[in-house]
């Protein structure tokens, strides 16, 4: 395959520890080398290597989520690096437990590596983890794991959250006369996908890691798309500021704000002048993982959020879910993994 | 691909609704129709539809593992029926979960599968699920999930579950004077898969199904492998007797025996009278996912389990941390998904 973990290796000389695969060195080998590279959780009563984990709950209650990621139509070897992929599985699922309100805890990662994948490339998946939970969650760690193999590489990832006595932020309570508010970036991920696309291919459209390099020192908006930072702290500040609903931007701001006027029997009406110099990207591009949330009129927005709309009655049309400027919106509205993958394009 | 779910059609007309596929119909359309049919949670504070669920954890903590599984190293969509697949990928997942002595309160459930794979299919699948989660675990069910596209069907799980105020039972544990037991079968998955690899395969090979219907009418092991019924009540009756070691036997009772005596810094001798008639295999198979315990010389060993051992002290030989009938076990050990899977067997 073109678009294998070597993507990020064709230029670089082969170091003695990639000697070692995933199939020479076996399941517990592996692991012995990769579990001391993964961040440790605060929430750890009983840690990994049992059969299963055991974590502290203090209030009773644990939010849990679960994201897959999948070489292909999730990310492409050739764009990103192993490292990149590891920050990106961790940050999506840490953005769902923050969209509750709640303080990410731990996760638990089940990885399926081809044969031929070397054990750094593994070890380099976790130092991923390892970072992006150091700088979005600290105190989150990786409690337990799974390792197989397939031929498409899969990292499913379930993350955990702590309410602290809080109730949770759903996305079906926002009311007439809630202002709509956003933390995070928008559009920028997607931006950074279209560079790749465009121009981190070659002759025959194959992803290519040498020209996604030059794109990358161009577009600046192409490590959004490889490394998000979902503002995860601002989630707990929105649930002590009264939001109303909250969600993980992650398929597209006009999707998913769409999905919490669905959800709460309302309309959203957001302004295009709040959405940046590139609003039409910022409706329609996801995987930036912003953190969208409804807070009563009478609430005091915190930061980071800025206010983008407002939320107002379900006129007639069950259509009018969503407006932009007044006017319905009706331009293309979200990812679909299975309408929106273009398997030809990597 | 010969092997892929198409294999338990073959022979069959395609249903109206067979002309659904997850790329037609789409992932909102198709988690509709999926999620009807997984079972519910009694533990369910939040339930899916949101970022995250929120489930209940009564003495504020809980119980966290997760596996995964994947079509060809760890199952043929010729042999297994997409029910057998959801079933499976439930009950390996509840028996770690009642090997720490817990209840097992819910599930959440990552798949990915094929373009092409019919709704229908996927459906079955949590079919697969709702009557293990019935007949093993009343009360657990799925809380959450996520769909994406693979060539590869990979479905991972992480299941949760309760301790109802008692410590967990760990492996590490296990003290000399301890008796060993096992509850469930052992050997059987194994004897069934082995039955599978000779008769159920065409002339290259190749995993077919009409074969293996006619195995499995005639070898009964062949129900375990596809649908292993660990005996999950018994974590918590092995918990309740006080058990001082306990795990999930799924690659093999030398190889998991061998864990329990390494991690406790004991040798465990086991009796092969105690293994039924064909000790090699039941020392060797894993998937049948029985429950191994260690107890107190004076607890009352309770039913289902059955004694079939000894704990002793370690003696000076690091390597003897298994005997049988008192002489070092050097058999095979058990099961590696990156040494043992071999890809040209299917």
């Amino acid at each position: 395959m073109a678009d294998s973990w070597r993507g990020q290796h064709t230029d670089g000389e082969a170091e003695p520890a990639d000697a070692d695969t995933v199939a020479s060195v076996g399941e517990i080998a592996t692991l012995r080398r990769i579990f001391p590279r993964l961040p440790q959780s605060a929430s750890t009563i009983v840690g990994p290597g049992d059969d299963a984990a055991v974590l502290a709950a203090p209030d009773g209650r644990y939010v849990v989520t679960t994201d897959m990621m999948i070489a292909g139509p999730d990310f492409r070897w050739a764009w990103s690096t192993p490292e990149d992929v590891g920050w990106k599985a961790a940050a999506t699922n840490l953005a769902d437990v923050a969209a509750m309100g709640a303080v990410p805890t731990a996760l638990v990662v089940a990885i399926a590596a081809p044969f031929d994948m070397p054990v750094s490339a593994l070890e380099s998946v976790a130092d991923g983890f390892r970072e992006a939970c150091a700088a979005l969650a600290p105190g989150c760690g990786v409690v337990g794991g799974d390792l197989s193999v397939s031929d498409a590489f899969t990292v499913a990832v379930t993350a955990f959250g702590d309410l602290q006595g809080r109730e949770p932020v759903l996305r079906s309570r926002a009311r007439p006369g809630d202002v709509v508010a956003v933390a995070g970036t928008l559009g920028q991920a997607a931006r950074g996908l279209r560079a790749l696309f465009a121009d981190a291919v070659d002759e025959n459209g194959v992803p290519d890691a040498v020209r996604a390099a030059d794109v990358a020192a161009r577009v600046p908006e192409v490590s959004v798309q490889r490394r998000p930072r979902p503002p995860i702290e601002a989630g707990v500040a929105a649930a002590l500021a009264g939001a109303t609903a909250m969600l993980d931007v992650s398929d597209g701001l006009a999707l998913d704000a769409g999905r919490v006027a669905e959800a709460s029997g309302v309309r959203i009406d957001l302004r295009s002048d709040a959405l940046g110099p590139d609003p039409a990207t910022a409706l329609s591009g996801g995987e930036d993982h912003a953190l969208l949330a409804c807070f009563p009129s009478e609430a005091s927005v915190p930061r980071p959020f800025r206010v983008i709309g407002a939320v107002l009655p379900r006129d007639g049309d069950e259509r009018r879910r969503l407006s932009v400027d007044g006017r319905p919106y009706d331009g293309r509205t979200g990812w679909d993994p299975y309408s929106g993958w273009d398997g030809a394009g990597g």
